[in-house]
């Protein structure tokens, strides 16, 4: 069976060095293009560490370099902002894209104004893209030409919530969103703040007031779940390299039920599971996994406690693009993805 | 000038290790006593690294055995449970006692049992006990034989929260209490699941749904603040020694008004203090420090995220507990006690 | 294609663990039986995190249990000492077995006996055992009935020092093998020693004045290498879960032919690799991965520095015991391994 | 009593922030400037995180700027090659000087243009500068202008080879030094190699084939032993913020008598501690505190383990610098110093 043939345009972060791993083991896909920024020209054993010799030789071309004939999938994982562009132009060539950044997150120009200060370079093609969560954009996504692939907090808050609200189980009060994230969320920047030493043995918040993903939350929470409600979203950095715990504390009515609202929801569902009563989920028992791991402590019967798992990198970037990526191309959806965590 | 003789029960653990490191630099206390209870008869230096060689050479006697003569404090860091029986025969030496247990932060037997399920062994000795959050139980604690010093959770989030309190600012909506810990906030207990491979590269939350510091936050939220309210607590546990951030989510009115409720309050404090607007804190900027950090993020007039950072060693238990003895016996209350974080 | 049958004896440890994740998703083994010691009885998601549903319903039977009539191979997985009885046992029935723990790594009772300090209780059995360095016992596994895997410090230090040895460049001089380990190879037992607390920020040497491994490194340097020679080994533990490096300084003749030497043995290997010169491994770059990673530094002609890189739980154990599986079973010896690690 | 004046040029990296901390508590000298280079103009509460709101409101001025006239004692923190020309500058003031840079180390210009590669700027100066290892410098230190503060790598071999030297028990052999150092070592520069998520859960050496520091430890070596020895040193690089432990193999004869030999000459140093025989050091022990902490291992009689363990901010430079200081201007030498660790 022909492989199908896949570039991945800003090879030299952490979300890229994820999608080259999780894409050398995949059956079906075939890595033919790595393609970097500030890197081009490099081999990609210059900038990533842990390659085998084969991957290590291959050399990262520039971003703007074209595509070959036979690419059939891009998968960008280019900075917010500078990802619009390149993507533009890869759709044009009529190769499908998978986008890991922001730029396509909004459906209209003005909540992308909101939420990142500027106009939107490219507003025609926002309506055209699917936001690919993928376990309810399943559907839309066989068609797709662009996708836009969720957040890590959004999906970690998402995908417990869109269930209960569509059960209707959730007062109209703000959702709380106290998320944890661990480091390589941050990126792979040059930057003092994100040195071992500042980050190591400590815990801080940032992003406050309203940190961007608030507005993707919304949006998504309206669009998924039908009722529009306000997150009040905090995020922290903590001092590990991969996992996001994120802490949903919610009032609502019958609580005790909610857990069973999930179960329904997700019995079926290769990449979420629901904790047993009186479990609550931990990041390393996700990390390097592509799962969501969802736990409920009701307080009593108005209020709840929800606290998913997810690792960042894996359903909260690369594992979620592959995941849509088997969907569009018809294939398994499980393909290539790890469901054991790598513990400890 | 002559040294106050002082004793520690309990010497072995995280806490009674920091009270030796505090009272060893202690210009006005003399460290004469170091009892253990598994431990009793081994030298200190067998239980305990780092220590130089006069203090590794002492002897931990029995947490049973009699006090000198010449003792005048003593600070109990035992466990829960354990610490009543203790603390009452020692209060009939006539010695003045710190506990660092959660026995005797209760002021009403029906509470102790709703936190910790079993009655109060010696309920005629709760209402003797100060609490000793020094910041607003300073006046109390000249005179006190016995102060019930707070929890680690509890004084994170009373001293954010009693000034808010007290100026009416608050809403009545149940207070919630978003909290991550360092690892030493659990003990020295050899179990499976504080193993370093189980807590590396981790976070979870625990304890729920009501974490028996929840009775303890609730009695003394209403008894500073002077207006009951509900707290809804969750803790978690991250990957790092030391270090605790507590983010509130609150609602209230004038939420722009908040940060100038705290500096009044605060601003002559050598322990707490105010972050300039738009900073955040951060647990290493505490690790070390006796110091108490907060900063605030209005999301809006009516809406605002409090954030606060202790070291749970320090301000949360052993550097509370010395700040409160300096308070008892007429010293500054900041003798002895490190300011600065020990950074990076 | 039928698969080959499968069982874990002493499942609840991180070894244990490993075993799991490897052959859950091993294309040609089935896991049919689960055993612990203490955890017997209990279902196999109550003891380790991160197991998917199925998995996790899997019931722990107790490690003297009958296996499967169906079953083909046995991974042991248990302590030291207590390994050599349940193997006997299983060999009895005919099953083979891959041995994890030191039991049979020995050829002769006597160095058996200065290593571990006592008699082994089936020293018939000891010459029968294939020591399971992939590598270098790969002509010997398709026959073994039961192969002693081996320790992760000996396979860090042999898979490098064996093609000096052979090829007559070292001297005579003792080997110094400076090794540095994730805490994940001192096992998941409840110790003090072993929690967050006491191993995170900090290093420390242990096993001095001679490691058990030493003699296992002297046994089989001498086996591969044909030349006897002397270990002086050092381990040293890191705040990390996995990985090895392990650092030999050297002296021979030479030292700038060495990384061809290496070059040739290992050029088709799946699982060593050779870096480029002026490159040196890191833990991180083989962290998940069953890869053992070789860079060299010469000082100058007499002396060099070699330096070796594996995660201790895949290569260093549950790896090669899969790779060793492999080759028993005729299978491709890569089957199921990963190559790329879990990289950050 | 009249305190001393003093200045911190480059204050904004580690090494500069922790000698923040030490002057801030030290009771006899006074911090009056200090001085950065980009982060001139700017508060130190703006680039440096927990410092106490009198500090936090300090300015820094520019490294250029003139001191104030009652400055008498400086400490330069600037990198290597450019605290030359400060330090040059400074001395024509009047004022003394404790450069904690390389640029003064070595006696002579030749050995300085083989360690970094270039002409020393200032030759003539070379001479004039007192190398501070305190415990072997102290009698020159009270007549010193010009302090050359010990490089960590150096300080942690040097303190427990140097009266094994001049004891006579090694034998000509190279001494092996086999480091590993905390991050902070490696400073506060923005540089992808030092972000959190490249040196968490990992360990690397680095600087081979001869890290530059290995000149200093020769040329010391030679000067306090009185016997020119090789060194071959490796250093390698820990996921932890503080903390040095060095591993020394050597050679020689009667090793069983080296603890004594270590013993006799270290008695009376407040911040040397021989482990008693059995016992080994670990960074957590000396974390924080300004002790050398070492642990002997004899292998048999010609061959033994030293290990030896600092805290690279403390003992490996600011605190170092400040006991050279307390030594230069005739007070306790231990004055400001911590001696107990902050643990765990």
């Amino acid at each position: 069976m022909d492989k199908i043939h896949a570039a991945i345009l800003g090879a030299s972060g952490y979300t890229g060095s994820e999608l080259i791993r999780l894409l050398d083991r995949h059956p079906r896909f075939r890595l033919v293009h790595l393609a970097a920024h500030s890197h081009a020209g490099k081999q990609a054993g210059d900038v990533l560490p842990g390659l085998h010799d084969k991957l290590a030789a291959l050399q990262l071309v520039h971003i703007d370099d074209p595509l070959p004939d036979d690419c059939q999938l891009v998968f960008a994982a280019l900075p917010h902002g500078a990802a619009a562009r390149t993507v533009a132009r890869v759709l044009e060539t009529g190769c499908r894209v998978i986008d890991l950044s922001a730029d396509f997150r909004h459906q209209s120009p003005e909540t992308y104004r909101q939420a990142y200060g500027t106009d939107h370079p490219y507003p025609h093609l926002l309506h055209t893209a699917i936001y690919g969560l993928t376990e309810w954009s399943r559907q839309r996504l066989p068609e797709a030409r662009l996708v836009a692939n969720p957040g890590c907090y959004p999906t970690s808050m998402l995908l417990p919530l869109i269930p209960l609200i569509r059960a209707g189980v959730l007062d109209e009060a703000p959702i709380i969103v106290d998320a944890k994230s661990g480091a390589s969320g941050a990126g792979r920047s040059a930057k003092v703040e994100l040195l071992f030493c500042e980050l190591n043995e400590s815990c801080r918040a940032y992003g406050l007031p309203r940190h961007r993903h608030s507005w993707e939350m919304e949006e998504w929470l309206a669009h998924f779940g039908g009722q529009p409600l306000r997150v009040r979203f905090v995020p922290h950095i903590l001092p590990m390299n991969r996992g996001m715990l994120t802490t949903l504390h919610l009032s609502g009515r019958d609580a005790s039920s909610w857990r069973d609202i999930l179960q329904q929801n997700y019995a079926n569902e290769p990449f979420v599971r629901l904790l047993p009563e009186g479990n609550l989920p931990s990041t390393a028992s996700v990390a390097g996994s592509n799962r969501c791991d969802i736990g409920l402590s009701p307080l009593d019967n108005d209020e709840c406690v929800v606290i998913s798992c997810i690792d960042n990198l894996l359903k909260g970037a690369a594992g979620q693009a592959i995941q849509n990526a088997n969907v569009m191309f018809g294939l398994d959806e499980t393909c290539g993805l790890p469901d054991l965590p790598c513990w400890p």
